[in-house]
């Protein structure tokens, strides 16, 4: 970390800085310029504020030279990170493609959905059993009835399941129903809910919230990682922005600048980053030759009657045409959809 | 609701569309003209998401007419709600002035703090004991031994207390301790602590998300207020832009529009949307010659030596020259700062 | 166009809108309902502004049908627009692939890059002669004797030339050199300059500005439609949002959305939208899967002593491994890259 | 400016930094440390884009220490800029008030408006005659004709007129018709435009970008002034979000800010920052007790038959009462509307 300090500040100033870097237990590297004196702190500074120094009199700017996270990135751990999710694996050869509906909304919805997305190709099944709704009167999922049927759908197609938790009190009874636990991108932030997730060992698919940076991205999973859960998976699904024609802006740039940035495996959800299903083959294609390592997408028998996200939601026959195209992109990328089998009974 | 169909929708579209309003208990008003056939669907529609008609065939566009939520709307609820807050009262023609640390760091710290911003004119104190930090690195509160210093310095000021809650794992404790719960910019829209707050009768500020609407805020207003708590307070404090001068852009559009739209208090934290005490005043007098019912700042006696957020936090002196200016516009406006007696021991 | 009156409107708010719609030689159609009254104004609505209408007593919203552009509409001319660009054609089958320099700074660097970017596989020349530049001290081009450069680089090896218009005044100048216009995202609304433009024959890249959106950049290639010239070329250039990453923030979603709404060809610029080489090829290979017609991307034969953009050009031996990837993406696409002859002398 | 290496960077990657800064005309300060290299580049950075140096192999990061303006920067220039405006002056203690319709429609129109927001208190006129329109089936304003009726009102009232100019070639007949240039938001960056108007000894309004950063608003300023004029007044106008309840949202914060970085005057338009009559009071009082040195607002006798921003502008009655308003809060920050005396004949 580098303090630059202003062209008028007094030789107190200096030693203010001075003293309040050691007293933080960092070393000091002072450098005096005829424009600037800038004052280098030298040590484990990722963890340390820069506007404890930025309110100092005689402080012009403070500039982080390392990164404020440490165990997501590839700085300090140059290879991918390759984890297993019950059948497959992701972040390495193998592309995650994980397809459902938004909600489990019935037994007969999920599996029907289930058997559909795994004949087309998907190798995990994604349902939502607790709804982050936007409004209260909406319908706010099936709770511990639709975890059943996400067993039953299971069972039948040997998916491993994903499904959205919402509370740190929600965790204990899922790490004992799903294969991935997926943190929705209005949680991102939800630091509790980090915490206590981190403490597991389910692996964790961490979405970007609305208006999250990247780093910020990497700071919540730096939460996780933290904890001892090295098993997480990043998720670029649309940021906010001020155009109107799509529901978000997928920010496609996300996907090289993340895979440079960390070691972490990045997914990306083109229903929700463009809100709407005629784009979304577009995008689930520009996301796989952007680098990509998996995708995650709404697919529902029957988008008119869905409860939520209809719009947005593929009906299984375009779905299958997409995952044609997102394969052959794959093939270029020296890139292959993991399959999983059925269990044997 | 009106559902404006396609100019090449089928006879049976239109069907289907009016099928489909009646089945979910809304009577249908059909208008078919020259250039479009447009469905109303009339009862209570505040409920129902649009786009499960959007996903229809032959459906061009979906308009709502009645807002989305209904208890934080003036439509229904022209009086402005006013409610106490031990000590003074909020909405009506007193002013909130709350003040006070980011976060409670010691007990000298928060105890000297509070006689500063009383003598100052502020009639509550914040303090946080649980803290959101980007980084799992950073300073998280004192927890419940910060609860305790605030109990102490609520006892010798007569201030009510101001408090962040992260989890609905804390509300029990909460409640007990402070005056008003104060509900984050990264919590807006965690739902399930939304709902456990608005079972409790203790008043709520609900701070707006870094990227949320202002029909979002009001909408997780309406989670508070469905759950039975109706003392809610909105605080604006600055929305994620790509301007980069400042920590946030202040909304200052927010106070008249939000005053517009719903019966709630509505105050000003100049603290966060400007993000740096240069411009706090500034902003603060902004807030109220725009509306605002109330300011929450952040004042602590050391800012180069804050735990957190130092650089946006005002000296008391500066804070106390800032009242002096408020007051003054807030003469203009027809309003006072509210003022809260010590407690006669 | 539809207007929705208020529940509170009164018949005389009721007769004024109906006799406005009439003024302005439209037709009327009224449908009033239990829950509210609603106006449709039948007839060449898209020139008319809502805010006419908006403004009246008892008027609740106003709510387009149609778009309010036509001449670049696919509703109004569904075939893909193919028109050529001296050598090869775009808008079909062909990919567009511009290529060189920011901005023309020598004559040996223009033409040494027009040697490199066509045998790597460009079939058009681009290279700034009057630059944007954000800073007065800044290098601002070499004006007319960079055009004479262009030429030559043209001469020798037969790829048309694609330049920036920044005023009116150059257009008689830029059309006898140039065989492409390019129109700069800051003058994406320079409506002046689009009029002048609209009545030249010569081809135009119009490029998106940084905060226009989709509907906008349609309304600003509808100026230049509407003048007569309908060789107008599209372009992603990203957009400005919070993320501060990558330089921009390329609007994927910007490539099929406006394939569906317009038939005009859109091509991406990943060099300005990610602002880093690093990212270029992967944002260069998700625009052709997504759909685009074309590629405009910087090169330069030594990035670190460019004039400008240096952070962002190739270099020569990474473009040329660029269009290898890209070529096999545009192949999955039933797309191929199109070349370009050499003169024959 | 500051060129911090990267920890792998190697001596010949130092070496080549330093004699590419020595190469540009600056000094040399190196500082080794043990995480890090910084080499300072002393002297005249302002006009050296960051990106030369980026580019380099070894280069972590390059980190400005002066902006990159010097003739708008209050760094130069401490005292604030006052300039006469025909019969009051900006920038001291008298505020600017000007008011006036979107366009100039009619003789009439504008003659009436110029006397009723005289008599309101306004200090100068606005009224457009070239209009930039988002459509080109737009109302495009009066031109020349629209001039004339200018001069007579100002004839008539002794106001000063406010006039946009949209393109360098009109420059020659605004300078002799109009007391103040105005530069809008969409042509803030036509540079040809700007270094034309530099070489005018015309008053400037130049206004904020929809997406400009506060910098650039200040390059821009620094065109003009680099030029000879030194008469700029900036203008924020709203900047463009993700929120849509109004049309922009106003920076307020850019008050500060702008006084801050800047000597020149800084003003704020309401009604583009909200798009809605409303709203406009509320933002006007706020945008004086922020700290603004003046106030553009759209007045029309008659909003509903304006062709343009009737949903944004004033009737003159209700621009009375916000002059009231406002001219109290100027007594609270030592400032008074200035007062234009009617012309004696």
């Amino acid at each position: 970390m580098m303090i630059i300090m202003k062209s008028s500040a007094t030789p107190q100033d200096v030693e203010r800085v001075i003293a309040k870097v050691k007293s933080v237990g960092l070393a000091v590297h002072l450098s005096q310029g005829v424009e600037a004196t800038i004052i280098g702190a030298i040590g484990e500074t990722h963890s340390l504020p820069t506007d404890q120094f930025e309110v100092m009199d005689g402080v012009e700017a403070v500039q982080r030279i390392t990164q404020p996270y440490k165990l997501a990135s590839r700085q300090f751990h140059p290879e991918n990170s390759v984890f297993p999710i019950d059948g497959f694996s992701v972040g390495g050869e193998e592309l995650a493609l994980i397809a459902g509906p938004c909600a489990v909304e019935s037994r007969s919805q999920i599996i029907e959905t289930a058997h559909a997305v795994k004949e087309a190709g998907a190798n995990a099944l994604r349902g939502g059993v607790f709804k982050p709704r936007t409004s209260p009167y909406s319908f706010q999922g099936l709770g511990e009835e639709g975890l059943e049927y996400l067993a039953e759908a299971r069972e039948q197609t040997g998916l491993p399941v994903v499904v959205e938790i919402m509370s740190q009190v929600q965790v204990a009874l899922m790490v004992k129903c799903v294969d991935v636990l997926q943190v929705g991108a209005r949680n991102m932030q939800n630091f509790n809910l980090l915490r206590v997730i981190g403490e597991t060992q389910t692996p964790v698919l961490l979405k970007r919230g609305l208006s999250a940076s990247i780093e910020e991205l990497l700071m919540s999973a730096e939460y996780i990682l933290a904890g001892g859960n090295k098993q997480v998976l990043l998720c670029e699904r649309g940021i906010r922005t001020f155009e109107t024609a799509t529901r978000n802006t997928t920010d496609i740039n996300a996907i090289p600048v993340l895979k440079s940035l960390t070691h972490l495996p990045v997914i990306l959800d083109p229903s929700h980053s463009t809100g709407h299903f005629d784009y979304v083959a577009a995008i689930a294609r520009a996301a796989v030759a952007a680098g990509a390592d998996g995708l995650i997408v709404e697919v529902h028998p029957d988008p008119a009657h869905a409860m939520s996200d209809g719009r947005q939601s593929l009906k299984p026959e375009k779905f299958t045409a997409m995952v044609k195209q997102v394969s052959q992109i794959a093939e270029i990328m020296d890139r292959r959809l993991a399959s999983v089998q059925a269990p044997v009974h």
